[in-house]
């Protein structure tokens, strides 16, 4: 980690919660050099993705801080698993307001190896700075895919189904609940501050050549869908009923029925939305078996004779649901 | 870039003012999915840094845009100077507080393209997000390095030659002239506002296996000097008279001398400073010379006796100068 900001603090909290993590991987260098050194095994291409969290902004300043560990990075980590790369590094920029206590800070460090555990992805580097602002935080997660075999938004074709992973609106209805909007549901809760990215699964989905498009729900199932749409310049089309939820989420929606637009809407899932062909669809069955994760077949792709890319919601008799601005946005 | 902020507005900044500096490179996926994807040479080791930079903490924030453009870049483009990197790929997190005009980003961005330009590294992706807070920018940079010849701060051996790029102090000074403590000298605020990394004479460094350790000079000569002996487990010794200044320093020194601290001690040179065997002088000076790069000898490292890292800085007499609590640091 660089050190070219103000006290010897800095040395002190990297060297006591930040450098465990990286103890075992040479190419961290102890954190101690001006950067990671680490290779990248041949025939594969890198998949690097940055995103940026403040507080208040882009999650609740109340979370603890193991939980606020688990949603910057598996934000991250999700972007990975949107392009189907195995995770290898992630880098940490830390913006710790002045007053942030030392405890916040190995709780957090605890949050970040608990969260990096089993994914295949170390802590090879970072800075720690201080901010007159807010806290934030910057993951950059790098990982590989073989050559040619990354997924990207683009791609899918007329005809391909619709996957979503897991179960859909969990996030959001779980930020209602931490916010007070909701009734407290813990496991809601959970979902929306530990996000469960889908490494395994889309590791497999572009290794094998199963998926045409893919993209991690971040923005809400529609909006997602229609990113999908507008790169590969089709329309598509999904039932409401066949979108799956949560058993909270089902106790949620039969208290009330309104709530399905923050479902199919909502951000904060970090479950995939993908394309594939009709042909690959015990192939993504059995895959899905294997791994025991959810998978469904929600709608499909088609052509879009009016040449836009809008996303069609369908409710249970067919008829087309409106949600609204939320419900997709254009470029 | 990812999308999960706020506003639509987002995407039209991403799209009109940072899509075009990645139009060139196909990795970048114009900028609109959730990763970038891109190749490493083969035989080639990946070098990683990321530097997280806050208005008033790290830059000031009177700087111009295309300046801050320079700082948040060429910081990082620095430290994979001092592992020897060819930069290949820049992630910009920016965190723009709301009241950002969007004439202040359109520099920014210009800024961008100026300092990337011939660099070799492109914008591959990023995050915008806005902050609460101050101005902020995290910068993840990408490179690659022949396999095992990485330059790290561990390596110099006793005996080695001491060198350092460019010349000393003027980043220092140049804030000082920036803030008003010292009068205005125009050059000297160009040297703080924009570092010249020296990738290109590094990466000869590193290749032709002329350096046994090298740093990037951020914190003041002295204390990365220090970083040097730390992880080499050696001390150094060096000459204040041979240290190479700018006639716009010498000027300050003549009128102040006790500024000399200020110049062996302050940060942001962005030069670097690295150990050589003696046997190698010859070719570090023609590499030089082939560059137009001033290199100097200033010193040496050596076997340190008391078995610390200590930095001693000898005065024209071989006085031992006392630099005070900011000459060095230990971990």
């Amino acid at each position: 980690m660089p050190d070219h900001t103000d006290t010897g603090s800095e040395f002190d909290i990297i060297r006591r919660h930040f450098r465990p993590l990286a103890a075992d991987d040479a190419g961290a260098l102890s954190l101690t050099d001006d950067a990671a050194v680490f290779d990248v095994p041949s025939g594969r291409q890198l998949v690097v993705t940055t995103d940026a969290l403040v507080a208040g902004v882009h999650f609740l300043t109340d979370l603890s801080p193991e939980d606020i560990a688990h949603k910057v990075i598996g934000v991250n980590l999700s972007d990975l698993a949107a392009m189907g790369a195995v995770p290898r590094a992630v880098f940490l920029a830390a913006q710790f307001p002045k007053d942030t206590e030392e405890g916040w800070i190995a709780r957090f460090a605890h949050g970040l190896a608990d969260v990096l555990a089993g994914t295949g992805a170390t802590l090879l580097g970072g800075d720690t700075v201080s901010t007159p602002g807010p806290l934030a935080f910057t993951v950059t997660a790098i990982g590989h895919v073989g050559a040619g075999r990354a997924l990207t938004r683009a791609g899918a074709q007329d005809g391909d189904d619709l996957y979503v992973t897991g179960t859909i609106g969990d996030g959001a209805l779980g930020l209602l609940c931490a916010t007070g909007a909701r009734p407290r549901d813990d496991a809601l809760i959970e979902r929306y501050a530990r996000p469960r990215p889908r490494n395994a699964f889309a590791v497999q989905l572009a290794e094998r050549g199963l998926a045409t498009a893919c993209v991690d729900i971040s923005d809400g199932l529609a909006a997602d869908v229609a990113h999908i749409c507008e790169a590969s310049g089709l329309g598509a089309q999904f039932a409401a009923d066949r979108v799956p939820v949560s058993a909270a989420a089902r106790d949620a929606l039969a208290g009330d029925p309104a709530l399905l637009r923050t479902v199919l809407t909502g951000g904060d899932d970090y479950e995939l939305a993908f394309a594939a062909a009709p042909q690959n669809a015990a192939e993504i069955e059995a895959l899905a078996r294997e791994l025991d994760l959810n998978v469904t077949n929600i709608g499909r792709f088609e052509a879009n004779e009016a040449g836009g890319a809008g996303v069609r919601v369908l409710d249970g008799d067919g008829r087309l649901l409106d949600l609204g601005a939320g419900g997709y946005r254009h470029l």
